[in-house]
């Protein structure tokens, strides 16, 4: 029972059509549906309606984040936790946003919007699910096979963690903190067995630093670097490995601003694992571990 | 709460030390304890004590699969839901093998001894949980990451599916179908995201066909099967892409005859994933995804 | 002076069509020009008009094999060392194929029409030589580079052998000999420095054996596989390693029974390297390293 | 006849023992003969004695660039060659290093030293010659296959692209160029197969830029990178592509500051094709294929 895995995101874009292009032609999604302000987006592995919402705006950033839960009830048990927690909550009705069923909606303290839905109207992969083909026919761009995870940023780590953990029962794989332990300033949370299906990291309240999409191999962070030069996407990190996580990534932005990540490999975390800790003197070799230098825009550039 | 994972495999050996040098040197294991009759193995990126247990016997075969639970007082539940399900269960003291609590066991109508576990000596991973390296210095042979699954051959293969769904909680992310779907050949568990944590196929039962080990990338199947060349080991599926699950393997055959495999790669199922079904004329493909036929000691090579 | 390369191959078909189907949207190749009973198309990493010919005819096999020669001058050079060598030459005249210069032929004693050409038709990458993107926006199907090497089948591999070392200043890479020492039974030649520009295998007279293809990884020869499944091309060989020369390899064929290959990786031979020597009674692991059984077909199936 | 290949590099280091450390444990090559002062060094793929010298002195960089011929007699003609171009030669004693025969030596304008040689005790490689495996029992560190080339600096490069022309008969791969055509800022020569066996860019006079390893793949790459973390190898690239030659890439620099670089994959080039040109706006794509920024130890780091 509970949270399955962050399903969706809907994030903010000054430019619809542009991005689009970015995230259909140069990402590799698919268009799914379309209303006037928002364009809804899928991976070709996906089963749900759709993972991406692009949603016109005068500025960049994440509308929402999405949790899908196992069974209906979890809605209202959900709903309850986050009353106790302190944190308020409101339905939407289903068919508000094409493909939707009804949504639980609550703000975290950290500013940031987060939904949980069980209903989704189900297209199907790809590649179908009968006697199957392992990749599809039109697969193009990077060839995102999945949407992966949000990195977002706010004041208060440990905050946003405690409502993850006691809440929804997510467990934490990694943290970084102070050297003298009393200040968490990054916190990968699972509640799959992803090396993060959510993170936070030190910084502005209500900001989004990256959303991810999954890749099945470093060839594949390969062509995506080629991908993101061939068109001139600004890229703040070319292939490299992450200490945290061990995932293998690159990062480059939207044309609104808002970053994006490519993400491929990473641990295998159970809920019975350690959480692997890292010390901020360490934090250059915990985010860039081939580079060992911070890259002034990671902390800055933020929607 | 219930099954985190499969975490250990026992399984019978007809030479202890050239099982050793199998599993140690070639599959790059770490030996972590011996006694009379018994030699306990870890992969390098596993927090328990050990997930392979070689047991001397004058015959091959799988001794025994065990789940790790979540909570201590998940064992109590699984022998109640076992024993409503009809079948019988008995504990094991804590301590009868090494490093291991507690453990629940019973028998599967197919024949196969199968554990329950909360408790396991906890040894850590070989990079260390503060700020770790993405792999050990003394990395070596084919440097399996960790134990994976078990395929397990019975005569009732949907029975099998029926007690891992119903009682453990299981999803099935695949499945072989006869053409009337009348029959299931083949039944593909997952409890984590893992493509699989247990597969069945149509065959004897109380009989293994496979022990697998994860590997990280297509690179590494390839030197596996260089190592698998260079120490002559038996090998019965060169690089190659199941069709079923879509994973990168080997198949080959420690010196007790027991198949191992190596996997990479493969699906990211969700509880909510439709069962992706492959019908029995397609076997070939499903199984050897780049053969397409099927090779004869597949079925027969059973221990 | 002398040979640049092995420029191009022209090979029978019986349905012309089939094989362009074949050549151009799975192996990946681009059609640049066609007659009745020829078409003609190219690699996107190759700089000359063409580098494979399709002829219909009511039969499979090699029509001709073609060296490039530095300058014009050695064609006369040639043809005076092939008939010191005792072979008949011929000359045909510019024009005879679509964008091919003056060509000089001969017949090997094995059988085979071999060809020399100085002049052709220059169409450039498909990248183009200008500040280039490292691979085209069209790139598709398995995406072959280049047309790499054939390998050929004849009664006297030594004599083969002699030929193109002493008339063409080839050198031998590698070789397998029987485990007396006497007899010749494959012989790698090169001119440049890929592991083998032709080869020879004891076979019958005449006959091709494959043509090969070369790609850029590993992760490539596993796309290779996976469109070879999919399109239910007929498949000898999965991917692998060759003993002999290492490369990274599949086998299978052309709708007319050609034997098609994909090569990667693979020595870097130099005019002063060894003679890498395999013993026939290490045949299977010198063809099939991970295999290491023979395949029939593999010295049956020649056209 | 003429050059076979760029066949050796002699380093100056200020610590011997440190170099020796880097060298052999971490970029993977073996010690394979010491005299005081120098360390002579192998890779595992190579057949010569030794393909880097390790020269002990108070300052880093390149001590001489060292070329083998084919021929004996290829020694006297390029002697004549060079004086011609009006450059001096000595030839320096077999015996006078470890392994070396007959050296002939010069200085090129651009105030770099070079050799040429035919005679080098003949070691074999790591797998010998007669049934190997494909890579050594005894691979470690980065792995590296071969010395693969020198990037040095000088002002005039279009002179020293004059000299591996007309003197040695090496064909131009790549260049770049001022945006006006007038100057050549860049220059990649080769003799063999490679991208460039020695290459040139505009800068100090008598400077190495850096000297390369060849890995076998992109994975290789990864793997290296790691390690460079791993011991705290100064970084100046993480694994990139380079526009100029596409190939696959890190930089680092070794104790005394000499920069090293991992190269796989990268063109085919042969001796009638076009030279692929940069102009200079493109400079920093053309270098840092994925950053498309210039960084700035990239021309200030020489040695």
């Amino acid at each position: 029972m509970g949270v399955l895995r962050n399903g969706k995101v809907g994030i903010r874009v000054m430019d619809l059509d542009a991005a689009l292009t970015h995230y259909r032609d140069y990402v590799g999604l698919y268009e799914v549906a379309r209303e006037p302000g928002r364009v809804y987006l899928k991976a070709w592995d996906e089963y749900d309606h759709h993972s991406l919402i692009l949603k016109e705006s005068d500025r960049a950033g994440m509308d929402h984040v999405g949790f899908k839960v196992r069974f209906a009830s979890d809605l209202d048990d959900i709903e309850k936790r986050c009353q106790a927690f302190g944190l308020e909550t409101h339905k939407v009705a289903a068919g508000t946003r094409i493909g939707e069923g009804e949504t639980l909606c609550s703000v975290l303290s950290s500013g940031h919007r987060i939904e949980f839905y069980h209903d989704m109207e189900r297209t199907g992969i790809k590649v179908g699910s009968k006697n199957p083909q392992p990749w599809p026919d039109d697969i193009h761009g990077m060839g995102a096979n999945r949407y992966d995870h949000v990195l977002l940023t706010c004041d208060d780590v440990a905050e946003a963690t405690r409502f993850f953990v006691e809440v929804l029962d997510f467990h934490q794989s990694e943290r970084m903190i102070t050297p003298d332990g009393k200040e968490t300033l990054a916190s990968f949370l699972h509640i799959t067995n992803k090396a993060h299906d959510i993170a936070f990291i030190k910084g502005p309240d209500a900001k989004l630093h990256h959303l991810a999409f999954a890749l099945s191999s470093w060839d594949e962070v390969l062509r995506a670097a080629d991908i993101q030069s061939r068109y001139d996407i600004p890229t703040e990190l070319t292939p490299s490995r992450h200490g945290l996580t061990r995932g293998l990534t690159t990062y480059f932005f939207d044309p609104s601003g808002n970053r994006n990540e490519t993400y491929c490999g990473g641990t295998f975390p159970y809920f019975d694992d350690e959480v692997v800790t890292w010390t901020a003197d360490q934090a250059p070799k915990a985010i860039f571990y081939h580079g060992r230098e911070m890259i002034s825009s990671f902390a800055e550039a933020v929607t």
